[in-house]
């Protein structure tokens, strides 16, 4: 079995072999731009790893990887425009760097671009990784529209919240998984398992992202600690609270919410401090904890060898205790 | 053979009961505004009709012309963001009558409603389908590039222009047509025959679009006579200017298109003399006679009746015949 670290680096070398820009240039340099800008890479990883677990060469599994990997930065090329935000891992987004307009027409043909990519695979194959892509395709935009009228309105509910993170971030990793399945031809069980693998996990590390985005450490944490309660954005901590804490607490929050002081230092420490007292804190770990159970009991079920059930709760426990 | 009428009456009545606004509506809500708002439903006209002529019960290429239309129309809805267009059939566009990040996540979603209409046929007409879409998607892409580049470059030639009229708009026609002949397992030679019938005829309809913004009768033509002009857009007839008119013709042509001047009559006057003189619009005539005939000659070579050749050439001439 290939190492985490290995799959990453052959992906990466295929991605750069695959870039190419073409004309008409303003069309491809964002592409290829948004796709060298790097990343954690994980769902690629994922279907190649996922691949070599059904028992075929992780080389077969390359062009799914590149499509979801496409597909993925598609969406963050149009959640940027949607978001507003200059920045993406650190440089300016698409949008941000060329216009508006680039950032649409760029992100179309990458929709398009990932579809492309499973032309190289045999018939049943194709259509089982096109119509997994569609599905899964629908899903995200559906998650996104989620997270934006969620922006708008004050009765979100912590189910509603969690169908948002899985349509708009689980599903994709369960999917990149399963993609893998399918080029090794594992049974329907098994990759319907992977694929409630991944997706659990997906959700964990979404629960995961908004809790180190509170409590993550400054040092290790990629972005601003304390970016969502900035921005007031509604995450799992901060419905949850909604649901727990006292009226007096929830007068608290929705107040400190519906600001944008110039200190956002004692507006975090307050809204930690609630989240704290409320005891969102223990119960986001409980749901974090939760959804990884989950992941790992479906690995129970699959049908491969152990050493290979090892790998992938290995792959979700570094996952879980990063603080990154 | 069925008439033009009774295929966008089926067409029609098929689409409506396939318009649901489903849940999240802020997504599927602007889908059905743009896919209702009208049209002359030209392209999925097509797909039934070429269905038909090669033998097969129209309806089962209801879901392909389905397809072709939200994919014009998810095209439609990007562009619109793109060219800053509040007005699209005499109605709002969607990002006018919603915002912008409606318009873009509602086209996303369109895209990848297309590809799932394709799902309704077995795995190789499947596969055929979806790799001919992707093919034209990406070239409607290009195209839509190319446009865009064109309106700040000042050395765009004829064979630039033709090429990019090809891809924004001619490749659909083509692909619409081919996608008939798939579905009625077609041979390759036929399809390829269709898809250059479609795609030649869709040359010379762009043209006849250029030629009648600045010639077409004010009464009977649909858009605004003379909005190119006032738009400064380089279109075949003012390219075709550069290249045939006087030194003294392409000042005052270069000079008329720097600027956005309130009296907007004596300017399209200006031009349209510029054009005639120039003999630009003679050369047009050619232009547009020139793609039609060479539709008409790979008719020829279609193994169809004589019948279904003549419903073919009819329908071009009906196109070609048009003032509006």
């Amino acid at each position: 079995m290939h190492s985490v670290d290995y799959f990453r680096t052959e992906f990466i070398s295929y991605l750069e072999k695959k870039i190419i820009t073409k004309e008409p240039v303003n069309l491809y340099e964002p592409i290829s731009y948004i796709l060298e800008l790097g990343g954690k890479r994980l769902r690629p990883v994922l279907t190649l790893m996922t691949a070599e677990i059904f028992g075929v060469d992780y080389k077969k599994a390359l062009d799914a990887a590149l499509a979801i990997e496409v597909f993925h930065n598609f969406s963050l090329v149009h959640d940027d425009i949607m978001d507003d935000a200059p920045l993406r891992r650190g440089k300016a987004s698409v949008h941000e760097k060329w216009d508006i307009n680039t950032g649409i027409l760029s992100g179309d043909a990458m929709l398009i671009n990932a579809y492309q990519l499973f032309e190289n695979y045999e018939n049943d194959t194709f259509r089982a990784l096109a119509q997994l892509f569609t599905k899964t395709a629908i899903e995200v935009c559906e998650g996104q529209q989620y997270d934006m009228d969620f922006e708008t309105r004050d009765n979100v509910t912590i189910s509603e919240y969690l169908k948002m993170i899985d349509y708009k971030t689980a599903v994709l990793v369960g999917a990149a998984m399963k993609m893998g399945g399918i080029i090794a031809q594992a049974s329907t069980e098994d990759q319907n398992r992977i694929y409630d693998f991944g997706r659990n996990l997906g959700i964990a590390f979404q629960l995961q992202d908004d809790y180190l985005d509170a409590f993550g450490n400054p040092e290790t944490f990629g972005k601003q600690v304390g970016g969502d309660i900035i921005e007031n954005k509604k995450t799992y901590l901060y419905l949850k609270a909604l649901e727990l804490g006292t009226k007096e607490q929830i007068r608290e929050l929705t107040d400190l919410y519906s600001i944008h002081p110039n200190d956002t230092k004692h507006k975090i420490d307050t809204v930690k401090e609630v989240f704290v007292e409320t005891g969102v804190v223990e119960n986001a770990k409980e749901k974090i904890s939760e959804y990884t159970q989950k992941a790992f009991e479906v690995l129970e079920e699959l049908q491969i060898t152990k050493e290979n059930k090892e790998v992938l709760r290995e792959f979700g426990e570094s996952l879980m205790q990063r603080e990154v």
